[in-house]
């Protein structure tokens, strides 16, 4: 097999880094603080081993209990996690495409089979997802790399219609355009449902490796037997709690990017591209028909990093990760320059 | 299925902790300066996806090259990796007993089928370990729970003679009584054999969870695929490396764990106790056919934590981490006012 191939990760400041979805501001000054006192010698001692400490406060801030949470190494581990609980060899697992591209390496991994089903054209949930008779059914939402967000209504009746677990990967969901678009609350109604969080994004914690995964405590407890003993560090533990404590700091972020995709979107489309209406921190923007890859390789030319899929449902888009304003424009500037 | 139970990890600062063979002296001052360099804006940016940088400096410390080592969240990922990628329903794993039960899960976890095969009264290999037909081979060296040693001759010879991959976990080699223990310098003509190594006891870092397997090219680069994209924190990273730029601190504190550990075995030994040769930094005493559940219970009433496993092999033994000189002077002053 091949592996999961992640973006580009260029150590060269000077590049616009707009291929992997990070945050472009800093984390709350409350990280810094939080961290800086934990630097002493309990770094000899082992982290809790299932993270007590940040599960009793992100059940605060999440409206639910302690014991319907468990803490992974990024929502990766989470989803590796997912995976050696609930898939053995052969087993189905199904998921709208495209997406996330790791869920197929995860499910190659386990020697499970991929159903992959593809999205209708406006991204709505196809009919058949939930007739793959799958033990596991992961739905991305706001979906990787389309952006579009899928509704409550729909995710409780694909988590009622579909034979075994619906997993909803909320990576992006804090920068959805209005309120209530989790599912964590339907945790409580739906015991199938597990409901994933990152630290990465909406946190601009994507270099300390935090996911959360929400789910009934029958779930969780089962989950917890396959995780590793000690999963997560000490001091990503402390930062992922200190984020939690300053949400208006990520609030205010989340602000930020929404306003610089409403700039990138309407730039995009001028240029003649179509935009699906983004509920991420990235916009996928199609020429129908028109391979990106140069575009892609002249923007790279310019140090300009975006994310060119090379599959045949996406070779004529380009996955933009919203910057700061100033590389929202440094990017339109560079892409009317490259499209001449 | 059960799961891995993990030592106690008592958050009250009273406790004399001798239950999870940590390290009793503090990182490097290196580490912390590191990370206090490091606590800025690049948290938002996710961490090298190869762990490169940490790979280059130990592999001039380890004398091999960077493709012969992949970087883990703790050696406990490596374990779970190599489990993914060499195990499949069935296979056959290997280990003698009693070794560290993490090995037992995880086959559990994977479908595998465990091959346990007995020590021998010494802890040397069992001559049947070989035979198993197994996939993957494992063996703790030092052993854990019980100190002793086995000779690169032996490995090398049990390297050749097992039907699939060994691995040799030396989470503990640092602290073997004399130098050359290691089995990393056998990877360049054993294209069977993979070495594990922790940062979590000689280089007191289990609170950042860091681990590193040495093999072949071929097998490194197989353990890359089923490896999450980014497993190793930023901070991690940064702080095992300036861990390893500081090998003297390293050294000194295993110098002293060296001479407590000869203090511990000692006393022990006095108080009418079978102590295994150590060459880790902890000790298994015996005391023959007596259960030690009662012993165990009143040295954590004492505020003393100990290990106490409830296997028939290991009933009448405790296994207790070397502390401090004081510390140890403590525990050996309860064990004497808990054994009258």
């Amino acid at each position: 097999m091949s592996g999961y191939v992640p973006g580009e990760q260029p150590q060269d400041a000077g590049v616009i880094k707009l291929n992997t979805n990070e945050n472009p501001y800093p984390p709350s000054p409350n990280v810094y603080k939080a961290l800086k006192t934990a630097l002493n010698p309990s770094l000899r001692l082992y982290p809790e081993p299932q993270s007590d400490t940040l599960r009793t406060v992100a059940a605060t801030v999440y409206g639910v209990k302690p014991a319907h949470i468990i803490v992974g190494n990024g929502s990766d581990e989470v989803l590796s996690m997912l995976l050696r609980c609930f898939v053995g060899p052969r087993d189905r697992v199904a998921f709208p495409v495209p997406t996330y591209s790791l869920y197929d390496t995860l499910v190659e991994i386990q020697d499970g089979v991929a159903a992959a089903v593809d999205y209708s054209a406006d991204f709505s949930v196809p009919p058949s997802l939930s007739e793959q008779n799958a033990v596991l059914t992961f739905l991305c939402n706001p979906n990787a790399p389309s952006g579009t967000l899928v509704s409550l209504t729909e995710i409780e009746r694909l988590a009622r219609s579909v034979a075994g677990i619906l997993v909803v990967d909320e990576a992006y969901v804090d920068f959805a355009a209005s309120e209530g678009a989790s599912s964590i609350p339907l945790i409580r109604q739906l015991p199938n449902l597990i409901v994933l969080r990152s630290f990465s994004k909406s946190f601009s914690l994507a270099g300390m490796r935090i996911g959360l995964a929400f789910a009934s405590e029958e779930i969780i407890s089962g989950i917890m037997k396959v995780k590793d003993s000690y999963n997560v560090n000490r001091l990503s533990l402390i930062a992922a709690a200190a984020a939690l404590k300053d949400m208006p700091w990520m609030v205010r972020n989340v602000r930020r990017i929404q306003r610089s995709r409403r700039k990138l979107t309407t730039g995009l489309k001028r240029m003649g591209f179509d935009v699906y209406p983004s509920h991420a921190n990235f916009v996928l923007a199609r020429k129908k028909g028109q391979n990106m890859k140069r575009v892609y390789d002249d923007l790279k030319l310019r140090k300009i990093l975006v994310r060119y899929f090379d599959v045949p449902m996406l070779q004529d888009c380009l996955r933009i990760t919203v910057g700061t304003p100033i590389e929202v424009q440094a990017l339109l500037k560079a892409m009317t320059a490259v499209e001449l």
